[in-house]
């Protein structure tokens, strides 16, 4: 595999796997309080922007990613919904 | 300008411009308790490796959008050590 295409996963990996320790905090506090909503909104849009943006020149990595991280997203945006 | 390049600033923009908003927010309440340090923290790293992938396909968007994020992620970082 390329370097270039290896730092790219990790990159991906890391944007994504990132969520998943706030996804658990927000989870076990229940409290959503400091989170921005609009932080949330406009970075879910962003990454489905990005993933046609990966489509379209052919980049697993930036695919693979934001779709993930689309998801993730969405979980947070219904717990700042749910627990305010 | 191709639209795709479009899509791809677009994109940035967002996943960008969408970090603001939590400054903002952090920086009015004085609070960051509901924000995951290791969010941030991997989050961060996935900045750095991102704008190293940007570089290496030369995507100007995908640097740009990754640099200032980078920056707005190390304010973040910043205010949950200073706020707790």
């Amino acid at each position: 595999m390329d370097t270039i295409i290896l730092i790219g996963y990790m990159a991906g990996t890391l944007t994504t796997v990132s969520f998943l320790p706030q996804v658990i905090r927000s989870w076990k506090t229940k409290s959503t309080h400091d989170i921005s909503f609009a932080m949330l909104a406009l970075f879910g849009l962003g990454m489905l922007l990005w993933a046609i943006y990966g489509f379209w020149i052919e980049s697993l990595p930036i695919i693979l990613a934001n779709v993930i991280t689309f998801g993730l997203i969405i979980v947070l945006l219904a717990m700042k919904v749910r627990y305010k």
